[in-house]
């Protein structure tokens, strides 16, 4: 019988303390989603009263699998738990089945931050739980600071814990607050904590300040405590709090804890864990991390030739787990430094077959390696790239021709004294015998040029009218504004089908427009015949 | 008296296996300075034979206080020590004074990838070690695979690691090729290993996959290794190497290493390491990780109000180590959710005494949230949040007014058939009394407007005159081509000074625009009067 450890996602709370992360209510109810189908155990959405946001959050029964949990505080020092609004908004909350409310256990922390005395924190705590309990929730306490202050003053520290648990809390949460806590200590001091308190009702909550919050989490598991608190892609404060992206997949997939503890998280949830990852960082619209272990694009990823050349002998050669188990892929780099089994492999995943022998295949080695070393970069372009190894191999034809575009942004200050800028595009078209000119204004110059070029493509128009820009992300490759700069365009279209594309140039518009002309091309190719 | 631990960094070898990663001579010799002025005792630079950059960076001596380290592999199967040209190149390379050989010792890889015996596999290791022991340099092996080889056949991996230090190797390095293994499994098998060789030979050189590379690196010094192999900012295939600017502050700051244990790098050096990490980044043209631990941007950032106001009192209550420490500092984030402290303090750091009852003090905090809530950032546009505030308290003259700007960008073919773009900007400026207007071309739309811009400010033009962009970033706030563009430049001057400022608005021209003008004014403001 495999013991039960329970996941505790703070994504949507510690994790909005990010810079950067703001959440609006449907963003909060769509992580929800995410969470709750996943297997998550609890969710802590937020923390009513503090903002709008959170309050409406709160006002309604959420129908979650997982427990919905809300944040607050322990009641202030002086008042009386009931004479407390803060605390009375927290544990009245509409939608919550769980109340996770934060309280100090650092002797020091009570004297400085809080300015109260031990007694009134420890009778804050149990005037707290049992206020929250009363209401017919389930509670947790956040012991906040608890290592530090376990290091200061071990006995005080237990005592908040003891009062906690002896008050009725479910779950006794110790907090690696300022993150600076290394796992070793982590195992030692769980392991003083769990001779007081069951492990049953032990829960960690790490952060990364030493890049070992993943190994604090796990060293406490090992220690004894059974909940882990974290965040998805380890968003959170400073840097960050423990990322469950990497916790889950170990837990499931190492046998040191996959033959020991069960989760809510099960196989087949697992297999969406790069797609949850990936959705949340599209929803604060920050670019994935390429390296996160496990869901990262780069996590499957083998650049150096030799190691490729094994892989393709056995997987088990150079990768720990295997990819598709938490939803990524294998991918062998096309690179400046791969060699033919790289590209044999990529043109295989997308699908197009060739001999090895094939000296098309050294071509489109040449051809990427050659346009790698003025900047473009196919290991994110999979549209651009499908395409270069098509036309190479003769399987793309050429459905229009840009003969001529001209865009133009102008500011001026208008008759009221406003400043305005208008961006205008002209683009001349040649698609067989006909020869097509649109115009097109824009919020900028690359949308007015977008919008030109699909305004008209004369018998092909009908092919691409579902065609949607998802993404377009630009870096400049050297610094300065007279810079390489690389455009990645993101398209999908009605059939749900997503694909990236690339250009670059000294020229931003010229970049995009490379980008823009693969993506249009790409989905003609797609639309004209199976690709 | 402290024992020694040695610091290995490989990421000019094993770190150049990342994707995007891609160095030049030149880059080459700038990162082996940059670890040099650290302290780092062994600079693993490349793999001489392998290719031309690595061939001629070991073609002379390199004068550095480390030990300058050529990478290799032990000899092929079937092949003696001195017929193995690959070997012979990197043995005889010029410039090493210490050659790491890579060498299998797993069981299974040496089946799988290696296709030859176990016995083979022992004598490539001793022969190895031997001819380039009689070359005079100090010899490493990495025994890749190591733990993983352990799990499957321990006698084995054993047998390989003791060939290497009884054939004289100084080190004998455990590496986590895979990176798969816990930290708990490291302690555990380190702890094996230094019963057969002692502890100040055996190394560990451990991969980010399950983001426990930190972990791992401190749980085999704790188990008995002495030297850490790693890399800046954890650069490295898939997910990275062991990172050594996060285990180089531990080492240095934490008590439990620092009582125990001394390095090559000291506390002076420690204080450039967030520098040192930057560079790297910029020479990558990589954004830096804002939430790296210790060197990060958001490392000692604080967003709540309420712990924001508790470091105010004590900045231990927050902090895990002092930011100052590693050449980091402590910011007090200005951003919706902050309150008066924090504007009070962002504004006293850059050198603004105002009054906390001020009424203005608000107003800024306002001003910020409301220009927050469009997309701006004040958080890394020091220059921009300098002078929205500066206008505020009514300390910034109006030095020029643009009344106008074109920009224009055409495509064509040309007589000869070449595709070529053109771009080109008017500006109009107002300074005092004098209309002046100028044209300026570039390679793209931003650059043609700040070519315009800065030819011409009447008497101002001899204070801009050294003012340069540095770094021109570009972020999509929603995704698509008409979604809102944030713009961030970089500038600098002949006095080393760098600021940064911002420009959001839907039309990327435009935010580069806004953008160019704070860069513009600021430089002005420091230039006509003290900032």
């Amino acid at each position: 019988m495999k013991e039960r450890l329970y996941l505790f996602d703070t994504t949507l709370r510690d994790g909005a303390q990010m810079p950067g992360v703001d959440f609006t209510l449907p963003d909060k109810l769509r992580v929800t989603e995410l969470l709750d189908s996943l297997g998550i155990d609890y969710i802590e959405a937020g923390y009513p009263g503090a903002n709008p946001t959170d309050t409406s959050l709160f006002s309604e029964k959420r129908n979650t699998k997982a427990k919905f949990t809300a944040f607050g505080m322990t009641k202030r020092p002086g008042r009386s738990a009931s004479n407390d609004p803060g605390l009375a908004t927290v544990i009245n909350a509409k939608a919550a089945d769980a109340i996770c409310l934060v309280a100090k256990s650092s002797a020091f922390q009570v004297k400085v931050a809080l300015e109260t005395t031990p007694e009134e924190n420890l009778n804050s705590i149990r005037e707290s739980v049992k206020a929250a309990k009363d209401t017919g929730r389930e509670v947790l306490i956040d012991c906040e600071h608890f290592f530090d202050g376990y290091k200061e003053d071990s006995k005080f520290a237990l005592s908040c814990a003891k009062a906690a648990y002896d008050s009725g809390a479910r779950w006794v949460v110790l907090c690696d607050t300022n993150g600076g806590t290394l796992p070793h200590e982590v195992e030692e001091i769980v392991g003083e904590v769990v001779k007081l308190i069951p492990g049953t009702h032990v829960g960690i909550h790490a952060h990364n300040d030493t890049e070992q919050a993943v190994a604090n989490s796990l060293a406490a598991v090992r220690a004894g405590a059974r909940q882990i608190q974290g965040t998805l892609n380890g968003v959170g404060e400073r840097c960050g709090n423990a990322n469950l992206c990497s916790i889950i997949p170990t837990l499931l997939l190492k046998p040191e804890f996959s033959e020991k503890f069960e989760t809510g998280v099960k196989d087949d949830a697992l297999k969406n864990l790069a797609r949850v990852s990936h959705t949340l960082d599209d929803m604060l619209n920050r670019a994935p991390d390429r390296h996160a272990p496990y869901v990262g694009e780069a996590a499957f990823t083998t650049k150096t030739g030799i190691h490729a050349s094994a892989i393709l002998k056995n997987p088990k050669t150079y990768e720990h787990v295997t990819p598709e188990s938490v939803g990524n892929w294998r991918k062998l780099l096309v690179s400046e430094q791969s060699g033919k089994s790289n590209v044999l492999a990529e043109l295989e995943r997308i699908g197009i077959q060739v001999d090895k022998d094939d000296e098309r295949v050294s071509r489109v080695l040449e051809a990427v390696k050659e346009r790698e070393s003025k900047g473009y970069s196919y290991e994110g372009a999979d549209a651009s790239f499908a395409l270069l190894a098509r036309r190479i191999l003769g399987k793309v034809p050429q459905f229009f021709d840009v003969t001529q575009f001209d865009v133009n942004v102008e500011q001026r200050i208008n008759a009221k004294g406003e400043r305005v800028t208008v961006s205008m595009a002209v683009v001349k078209v040649t698609v067989g015998e006909e020869k097509l000119i649109s115009a097109g204004e824009g919020n900028g110059p690359v949308n007015a040029l977008d919008v030109a070029l699909r305004k008209d493509l004369g018998k092909y128009q009908p092919l691409i009218k579902d065609l949607q820009l998802t993404d377009y992300r630009v870096r400049i490759l050297d610094g300065g504004t007279g810079a390489v700069t690389r455009v990645l365009i993101e398209s999908m279209d009605e059939t749900g089908d997503r694909w990236t594309t690339i250009g670059v140039s000294p020229n931003i518009i010229d970049a995009s427009f490379q980008a823009l002309i693969d993506s249009i091309t790409w989905k003609l190719l797609k639309s004209s015949a199976p690709v």
